[in-house]
């Protein structure tokens, strides 16, 4: 099984990761997921990783990568099912995963996206950071 | 990762299966699923084996068994984003998993469980069969 599937709810891709990525296999997910984006008109990407034990620098960088490419592609990434341990250990090991949004659970995520989208679709336009509220 | 997560989404429950099913792994999440649809008052059950290349008939016989139990607990059951490999295969086998509902993909499979839901509230009881409604 060297697919993870990216499964489409509503206007949003939902990611759950629960095998040991590798090189490869990042790779694939990526590439998968920037076209599913496209192809599917997708807004907001969730990636659960509730099944990880461990989120090392390799999986941090990963899910930054995903994030940047969605954002560019005009969808926000949520990362969502992280365990209380994997936070513990991201901080000390001194990964803060810049630029990633996290929720307690996929129900929280996609509230967040809609919110994220409601408030993108009424105010100005923008997507990436440096916003002004109306 | 020895779990199979359960994700949550409204009153449905999604489980994506991307890894080879053994005996404990089937049992643990029987067990797990089961324990969810009570505590998060489910009424449906999403299960995606968009991953799956090969479903014999253990995992054919796990999909019947949680599919009976979940009925039981008053939830449907929705098997979603089967390949078509997969389902030339099953018939060949000769196993038409009974009792079991499909769907094309978890978009799909949720509209299904949503009408299923409908129909039993305005309709005459069923869900776990010969009911009467309040």
């Amino acid at each position: 099984m060297e697919r993870i599937p990216i499964l489409k709810m509503g206007e949003f891709l939902l990611v759950s990761i629960q095998v040991d990525m590798h090189d490869r296999l990042a790779m694939t997910l990526q590439e998968d997921l920037t076209e599913r984006i496209v192809s599917a008109h997708a807004r907001g990407v969730l990636i659960d990783i509730s099944s990880l034990d461990v989120v090392d620098s390799f999986i941090g960088r990963m899910l930054g990568h995903i994030a940047a490419m969605s954002r560019i592609l005009d969808a926000e990434t949520v990362v969502v099912g992280m365990r209380p341990a994997v936070a513990i250990t991201l901080v000390e090991l001194g990964l803060s995963l810049p630029g990633i949004r996290t929720s307690l659970n996929v129900e929280k995520g996609m509230d967040l996206l809609r919110r994220a989208r409601n408030e993108n679709s009424s105010g100005p336009g923008e997507a990436s950071r440096a916003r002004t509220q109306d």
